[in-house]
């Protein structure tokens, strides 16, 4: 099987300077949903037909196993699956998709390229409530398809047919080379249509069949960002569907995104809200809180993000406690049973087994040992205006609030740091470590009096 | 009356090592919905029939007016009611309800078992557009239910019927006692089904009649969690529409969640987004912003909640401005006017009239005066590692940013802290107290430059 | 053309304090939101008729261009509009509208105006699949407006007409004004009802035209909270539909809230569960992340407000990054290339170009340079308890963590201000400032231990 994807549509009624096929469906461009599709298949070759705009379509999504193929001008669907026939084998059959039909499914292609063999020409088709706009598929009486109409041409009796073209099929390339070589375009855009291949193979005695897709959404194509968003919708009620036939509680199917991969253990609770985006793993037990943002995660099992909490490119261990309102930023290792509290950002940080930062503190580029209290308000001064270095915090440590520690620093295991300590040198172990003045109050003082404006 | 809860189904669909009964609708296990609406109804007895999973389910919701009877193994529902015989009396009317059939409204429990009087047997009843699957009522030409036929033995005829069987009934215990001894077990899968009583009811000339519920939803079972997630929704839109009728402008009724109860006065507005949470009052006037958790609280008449507030086990004055970004934590008791601002915690603390802590703030352990002023970055330092320690701030104080108040600690009324203090020891009323060294200016300082890496 | 609003209904179904037509939609009050209708089509002259709470309508939402009639007591709609008709001029056409029917939309009232031409009756018309309780349009064999029936009045064969009164209608001032002092009142309500002058109408040989809304939400009024959800719902999706069809992508456009006028530039990316407030201009590229919220802002090209942020009277330049968890207060100024991150709040600041304040700060009344880094946990100490003082930050400062600035105070260009600093003096330019203190380690402390409670 080879696969040829159209995706040179200029899409102006999208009103946007990127490409149509370029446009994202759940984080990812259109025409990668399509070409993921294809790869799964084992297509020995993918042929992608690029046109306006194409340059920036191949240099997003160019890949070794990817063909290019450009259309210039384009004159019409049959052109455009011409400009791809060098790179198609005589011997192969041809799978036929759009780059702008993202939802298309990999078992309905399966099914389409089983009904048409090695020899025929299989079409897939749906029926529509309102077929209106659509080109109706024509039957004989046996039920052998005949030829496609489209609205403007079709008489009354036939603008009844309910059954229409999606545009996708599977054709042998050889005969296909020949069609799209007779095709002719002898119409009011003056266009070379695909569609035209079904009459030409009725006339060539080659058998045309039919085969429809597991869900009608598969074949819904865009044109614009309303349809954009209805296929975003749609998708991600398929995802959130999954989720929950994998036994996720859901609090709102209607209200949960993932842009990307999500995969889930048991008796895992997403409450309302919630964005997954890239490679996200949540153990048995985890339970999302509402309006998280959860990116390229792994959290262990029995672990509880708290409500507003955005976890980014973090590693977390089991039974975690994190948020509301934490924020892990890329590089952050939390162990097992770690409190992350309330306005609290960690990046780039290792921190050990049964530690807490609970309240309002920055931890950057830190290693921080087990059992360890970080204080409300304490700030890794990491950066020094020119280079970042790394804080090490050993193990039973207690850092007591509004503490700085000014990286390259080490606090020694089982030290305490008073509060509002600024530690510049290392802390030596078990002790206490502080840097603090006499506490002088002023008798005499008089509080600042209001002034006039 | 008497109700039997059958609760002992295993659920596998659900994909859970929770009982399928103990999956929650609004954060509360499904059969503690039915138990609730068993208790309105003051029912003399309850009790539920357990099985899978039955210590869980036993261990979860046991409670004083509660019996439970052990179904092992499971061999349908007539089986299932038939282990609850021994704790019902004969003189008493049966209601048989299901753990899994969580939104059966009261009214229509009392409409029942209005209709079954004292004698007859009374089902709830549902007409369905598409009936396909469900056990079919038959009705003679006088339209007296007949018997219950199930789809796989309908006739063409009967399949057409729409009025199906929910399986919730009232009947004499005495007489349930009979026919339960009567029932087979002759079928597909070898099990006794309640269902089975009608015809013997018909045939002991017992009247059979029939109720139909309030709503649809009512008699909607879960199976998996997909359907657990649209009962949810149901539930959850119900309750939307109830505070709507009560006088709440909800920006969005399909974008709030109530898991608990909501009680509010008049003119409350619920911005979208918003999560409630255990007993929840919201006086007159009260406004929440978008996205806010609320949980456990008594809001005063006219306060605001601001988005992303995250309010749990608080009680609040009148007026009060709370965020965006505030959180409020167990033990939080705020007096009027009081204004939190954003990312602000308070703890287990006291603040009285006018107080304000606007900016990145931690109050915990602390009794607060009134027309205290807070500065950003405030922080009580009530946790020595080993203890808690509460920390005082009379009438009038100003506490100037970053200052750490390390507990125990008072500070006097009318005092002054000033801008980065160390509170180590008590603050004297009305004076200036500071920890402050001179500052001091490095003219030969060069910045640090960025190493090659 | 004048304009007749009907806007004295009490509302008591509202269950509010708040007048029926001063209840919001998107922000506005209904009866603004059809205020706003009749001063696009530059009427000559807008007369409310108001009644209970009357005064307070008057005082909302009076203007100069406003004549105002007060109506009491209450007697229909016909009544209603009798007090108005001092303020209409005989040789005008007047416009009925009402103020609890806030969709309705300028070309469908331009479309009825035509209609009208200067001597018609033009009645706005609906056809409802179920127009159970309106009142019907009735029509003689050539089509012509014959009467208005109302359900309780009318034939089975008169209920069956699908197309119904809106209420909505131009007439001319003279023909009005008599046709008014010819209805009764001799009905169960005994009420003056505005449709009665159709059948005057018909009687004088005035010709009755009809026109139909471009969309039947136009027509709804709203008498609850249900209703009023559900108007604001579907005007939010109408403002979703602009806004892609002028091309933004909208990640769900059943989650935006758009309260005022959002513009957009091209290629903007708002993600699920945004809410807009007053005048939002949103730059060529920008993207809005999740469960942001936005006031009165104008944000630069390319510039990214991440999840969580709350962004109130702020300029923004280009190419910003803004939070996650950032929050803009009025009079923010940010130049371009300007970065802030979570937990970070700016108040009535100028911020320039290519700054940063990454982590948990207070900007407030300040004026920072370019290239200027703010350090974790910075807070301008702006206020003494009675004034507030602004801090000036010059270019190229780098401000170390924990830093307070106790304004009024300048930090010289290209200084750096050492962690945990109190600066209550100028900072000199390119020199190191800090205050700070010998770090003392004590090693005989001991760590307190867990008291008995």
């Amino acid at each position: 099987m080879e696969v040829v994807v159209l995706a040179a549509g200029q899409g102006k009624r999208m009103r946007s300077v990127l490409p149509k096929v370029l446009q994202p469906i759940a984080g990812k461009p259109m025409l990668a949903h399509v070409l993921d599709a294809a790869r799964t298949l084992d297509a020995r070759r993918i042929c992608v037909v690029y046109g306006h705009g194409g340059e920036a379509v191949r240099e997003h999504l160019d890949a070794p196993d990817l063909a290019w193929a450009r259309q210039q001008p384009q004159l019409g669907t049959g052109h455009a699956v011409q400009q791809a026939l060098p790179h198609l084998s005589d011997g192969d059959m041809a799978l036929v998709l759009y780059g702008d039909v993202p939802l298309i499914g990999v078992p309905t292609l399966r099914r389409l390229a089983a009904a048409a063999g090695g020899e025929r020409l299989a079409l897939l088709t749906v029926r529509m409530d309102d077929p209106t706009g659509y080109g109706r598929i024509l039957r004989d009486g046996a039920g052998r398809i005949t030829r496609i109409v489209e609205e403007k041409d079709a008489s009354d009796e036939e603008r009844k047919v309910q059954e229409v073209n999606t545009g996708i099929l599977v054709a042998p390339v050889a005969r296909l080379r020949g069609w799209l070589g007779r095709i002719g375009n002898d119409n009011a855009q003056g266009e070379y249509y695909l569609t035209d291949i079904i009459g030409l193979a009725v006339a060539d005695g080659v058998e045309v069949v039919s085969e429809q897709p597991d869900a009608f959404a598969e074949t819904l194509g865009v044109n614009n960002k309303m349809q954009l968003a209805e296929l975003e919708r749609l998708h991600q009620g398929n995802i959130a569907r999954r989720l929950m036939e994998e036994g996720a509680t859901l609090i709102d199917p209607a209200r949960i995104d993932v842009r990307g991969s999500l995969s889930i253990g048991r008796d895992v609770e997403i409450d309302a809200n919630c964005v997954f985006e890239g490679t996200v793993e949540l153990g048995d037990k985890v339970r999302i809180g509402p309006n998280c943002v959860i990116r390229n995660a792994r959290i262990g099992a029995g672990s509880r993000i708290e409500a507003f909490s955005h976890v980014d490119s973090t590693t977390m261990g089991q039974a975690c406690v994190i948020g509301p309102y934490a924020r892990t930023r890329p590089g952050t290792v939390l162990g097992s049973d770690v409190h992350l509290g309330n306005f609290v950002e960690i990046k780039n940080s290792v921190i050990a087994d049964h530690s807490k930062a609970n309240h309002l503190a920055y931890v950057g580029d830190a290693d921080v040992g087990s059992k360890v209290n970080i204080g409300a308000g304490t700030i890794t001064c990491n950066y020094d205006g020119a280079n970042k270095h790394r804080t090490i915090i050993e193990d039973e440590v207690f850092i007591g609030s509004d503490t700085q520690l000014v990286a390259p620093v080490r606090v020694g295991r089982g030290a305490t740091l008073g509060a509002g300590t600024t530690l510049t040198k290392d802390a030596p172990p078990e002790q206490l470590t502080v840097t603090r003045v006499r506490q002088l109050s002023l008798a005499n003082w008089k509080r600042p009096v209001k002034q006039p404006r």
